[in-house]
This record gives structure tokens, sequence and C-alpha cells, in this order.
């Protein structure tokens, strides 16, 4: 797996990826029914960073055109498997935290992709000289990723009573959850 | 002293108080040198409520035209002495949670400006069928603004270390405040 910063080529696989999760509505205060062009404005904000995991997947055997199809060929085409976005949480004497996001493909769960974005993520914001990494709404509900935080030095730093309208679960807790990147 | 939504005749004063408060660089995240195209469209964004707070001020004599000036005049012309806005925190299932920034001119500071705005906004949050509302980013150094908040029975319920790099203090810790607008 690799993962890089996002293209425009990359557009129709965020917005898949982007699009699954913010449509079930359990993970992200953003509005369920937004559309591709919004969200691919969010995503790629200006002063943004966006990035893609990108893996080799498995084709379908498709014939390659001009090439001998004896058997059946085998393609390996690059696969995004999640996405994530790093920028700053703040701007003026805030601008030294940063903040991030993260979306994983629903067919590459728990196969620690995220764990790899997050990793890189972390890299990513100290060559960029930020001093700390904030998480401003942490779903309480959402237990691999806290897991996952907690895993990456993140603590939780604050409780937001009954601050998510879970479709399934009513209102739930939020948290905001944060960690310094000095050594 | 009336508070009331915002027009765009309130543009000018809005703009003058916007910049003297973020020049300062000491109570929000933003950027100082935030140009005024850039500071009202963050003031007006889409699904901002926008409110100023307006009072007489007492003129300077300047006589009024087919009026008659026997007598210095004496014009009482409406100044804009605060402006605050009012939005949901976040979309989808964050949007029950508002969110508010307030500012009162320089030269109105200290006579509870501030304070009827704030009562105001809770009002309206109300209207508007919130059930909570968060500050994100209260600096600790802001202790007026902190003592207002809690006297209006927000609690601090995060604190974020060493968040804002403020200009004279250095690194400081920032706040989260939240309070419910149930019943």
């Amino acid at each position: 797996m690799k993962i890089r910063p996002a293209t425009d080529m990359d557009c129709d696989a965020i917005w898949t990826i982007f699009h699954h999760v913010v449509a079930a509505g359990d993970t992200y205060a953003l509005d369920p029914q937004m559309s591709r062009e919004d969200a691919l404005a969010y995503w790629f904000a200006p002063g943004t960073h966006t990035y893609v995991a990108e893996g080799d997947a498995v084709g379908d055997g498709v014939a390659v055109p001009g090439k001998p199809t004896a058997s059946p060929t085998i393609i390996r085409a690059p696969q995004i498997l999640g996405t994530y976005i790093l920028r700053p949480n703040g701007s003026g004497g805030g601008s030294h935290v940063a903040n991030a996001g993260f979306m994983v493909s629903a067919g590459a769960r728990g196969k620690g992709i995220g764990r790899a974005m997050a990793k890189h993520c972390l890299n990513e914001a100290r060559r960029l000289g930020f001093r700390a990494m904030q998480f401003n709404f942490v779903i309480s509900t959402n237990t691999s990723a806290i897991r996952l935080w907690k895993q990456l030095s993140f603590g939780i730093v604050g409780t937001l009573p009954g601050a998510f309208r879970h479709p399934d679960k009513g209102y739930v807790d939020v948290y905001v959850m944060y960690r310094s990147l000095l050594d």
C-alpha cells in the first residue's frame, strides 16, 4: 500500500468512499445528503492537504487490448482504499494545531489502512511544522476510531454531552481528542 | 440599545469592529491580516445568522438640511456597538448544537453589550430549535469572556493545552465551553 497526495484523478474514488461514509451518518457531523461537488470542495479546500491510500487490486480478468489472451489475464490495477485530509485547525494564533479526517473504503476495513494513514498523517503534520493535532468531533460510539487514537497517544481532552444525534442510538456524547507532536 | 439582524448596510461598521478585534490577534483563531472581503464572507456565510447591537450615539451637532439651525442641532444617529453570529456547529447529526461568536466595538466595551448580545443569542438559538450551544475556542486569557459565559451557565467541558499562540503571552490553553438549551 502506498499513501500519496491526492490528485484530480482520484476524485471519483474519493467521492465513492466519502459518500458511503457520510451517507451512513454515524461518524461525521456532515450532511448525509452532501453533494459530490460540496464533498470534493470540502475534501480539497484551500489550505487542506489531501491524501489517498492506494493498494493493488486484483482485476476481473479483463483482456488487455493487444495482449495475448490465451489465459485469463489478471490485471493488478491500483485501487484507492482510503483517503485523509490534514489542515490547520484554526488560523492566526491557532494555526500551529493540526486537524485531520480519515475515511476508509467499506471493502477495505479492518486491514490497518486507517492506522497506516494516521501514522502517515502524524509524520506529515510534523513535517509541516504543526505542534499538536486535534480531533474536534470524535463520536463516542465510534469505538474503533477511539481505540486507534488512544493507541496513537491521543487523549480525550473534552466531552460534549449529547452533541451528536446518532441515526440508531439517538443523542450520544462526542469527544475532543488531542496530542502533542513535540518530542 | 436594539439588537437586530444585520443587513448589507451594516457591513462598514461590522468590518471596522471585526478588523479591530481580529488584528489584535488575542481572542480569535483567525488570521489578523484577514481581508475585508474574507471577513464579511465569514461573518455572513451561508447558514450563519448575523446580528448587530445598535445604540444611539450623540452626533457632532451637524446641521440637518431644511431644519432650523437657531440652536446647535444634536443628531442621535444609530451606531453599531457590537455584532454576533449564530450558526450550527456542525451538519448532519451535529446540527442541533449551535455555535456563536461575539465582537464588541472598542469604544463600547464594559457596558454590558456583550452580555446583552449573548442573552439575545441564547434566545435566538432556542427559537431556532437548537438544543445546546458550544464555543469551540475560548482562549484562557480572555477572562472577561470566560466570566460572562460561566455566568450564563456555560461550563468548561474541555481544555486544549497550548492550542493558542497569544501575541504577548505565548502558548496558552484554550477552553471548549458548552451549555444545554433545554429547560
